[in-house]
């Protein structure tokens, strides 16, 4: 129970998720790993995402003995969610689902939007799993490929980030029954401002990570998982690539410099 | 897995929350069981409460083999939710934890505030909840003894009504740095209206009964206990009490006229 719970991810847009899981769960221990040397994972084929994912969850099984798996990157949930699920003993959260289960808690019309990266809305896994718990649900999907850009530019607040957010999101406007936006991207809250101003105020924004983070709340919680040491958790990151890219974007987005620790996974 | 999900309350109000899992897993089915005969279960002793709490599970592991129980009552989850959870062997979700749980995904000061019948807040079992997440959060507890008597007298529209509000709370108002606040009573969403205005926009109002939804969807797709079978599902309902009074209450609230049974558990 005292065990970290791992979080991984192509990069480092996971840790807007791992944020999310330190604030509200501030005793559970985070080990964070990114595989930012390969990053991004949405061009690649579906097996070597598959096989990059499996690359980094034996890293953590093997050195940290994690009680937890959250994957926290669309396009890995998407590629290897199910079968991660299970093959492995331990619970394994993704960030589709907890987006899906929120939007359907929060939207009256059941008309859905979901706005992604290429590869994430190519996959069709929101659909999927909108549908699953509600086959009366609409859904419309959107990828939005010019937002990450934006996001790793630093540039979310000129008025030229607002005018691509709004010409790309005006498309989604056709459904006029849509209450709810699903932001299918680990990048996508930092742009949240923009995206709800050009949505406007009556569309519900829902944000993946924030929903994984109380599904992970929920989950250890059912499962006898939390942890119940008293100590101050020390968090651990790891990346495959520039431990100093990761500290400063870390910096960040997590409102204190971590301690970044370069690692080889691709002999796991 | 085709098995119902069984929901008990000491009375009607737990309909609420049936409402809620009907609305967010249209593809569940459900038994409700309310304890109408004996209600309210407020001012009891926690003993009788525990002993008619377990007679209504009993009467559904015997006749329903329920895959789930939901305890949509918060004087009952209060009083008896850890040992229940204990000894079942099927996952059981009261109305607290979740509301905790939301609270603290929305809240971003933390300080928190719950309202509720005088046993709820007396058990202190929000706040025992909030600080097992968190233990920085601080937690301003009332119980509003007026509310559900407003409710059952179908008086939740009057300026008076408004006015009964408003001053009961007012005391909250001492905390100006509350952000959220929990309906810690399956009845209060119905004067959810009200409260918000009394209240202000500013406060985002946690409606236990939606987040116990939630949290059945997630617990019962990581059990993997979701319901496979496509037929639309037939939901039961029983009371102790007047079959009459759960189909007129029942009608009101769901949207449709329940067919209930009146059943013996007294013996169970």
């Amino acid at each position: 129970m005292n065990q970290p719970i791992g979080v991984i991810d192509s990069g480092v847009g996971g840790l807007t998720v791992a944020r999310e899981i330190m604030r509200q769960l501030p005793k559970e221990k985070i080990v964070y790993l990114g595989d930012n040397q390969r990053c991004p994972y949405g061009p690649r084929p579906v097996e070597e995402v598959r096989s990059y994912t499996w690359q980094m969850i034996r890293y953590l099984l093997k050195h940290h003995s994690i009680k937890m798996l959250v994957i926290a990157c669309n396009t890995a949930t998407a590629a290897a969610y199910e079968q991660i699920k299970k093959e492995l003993n331990i619970p394994v959260i993704g960030v589709i689902r907890p987006g899906a289960r929120s939007a359907l808690k929060v939207s009256r019309s059941y008309h859905i939007g979901v706005i992604g990266t290429f590869g994430t809305i190519k996959s069709n896994a929101y659909q999927q799993a909108l549908l699953d718990i509600n086959n009366e649900s609409v859904i419309n999907s959107l990828a939005c490929p010019e937002f990450v850009p934006l996001v790793e530019a630093n540039n979310f607040s000129s008025p030229e980030a607002y005018q691509t957010v709004a010409e790309r999101l005006n498309i989604l406007k056709s459904d006029a029954q849509m209450d709810t936006l699903i932001l299918g991207c680990t990048h996508y809250p930092i742009l949240r401002p923009l995206i709800q101003k050009a949505m406007g105020s009556a569309i519900k924004l829902i944000d993946s990570g924030e929903e994984t983070a109380l599904e992970v709340s929920t989950v250890l919680y059912h499962k006898n998982l939390t942890r119940k040491d008293r100590s101050q958790p020390v968090h651990q990151f790891y990346t495959t690539g520039s431990a100093q890219m990761m500290e400063a974007i870390g910096g960040q987005l997590l409102g204190y410099k971590p301690e970044v620790r370069t690692v080889r996974i691709d002999m796991e």
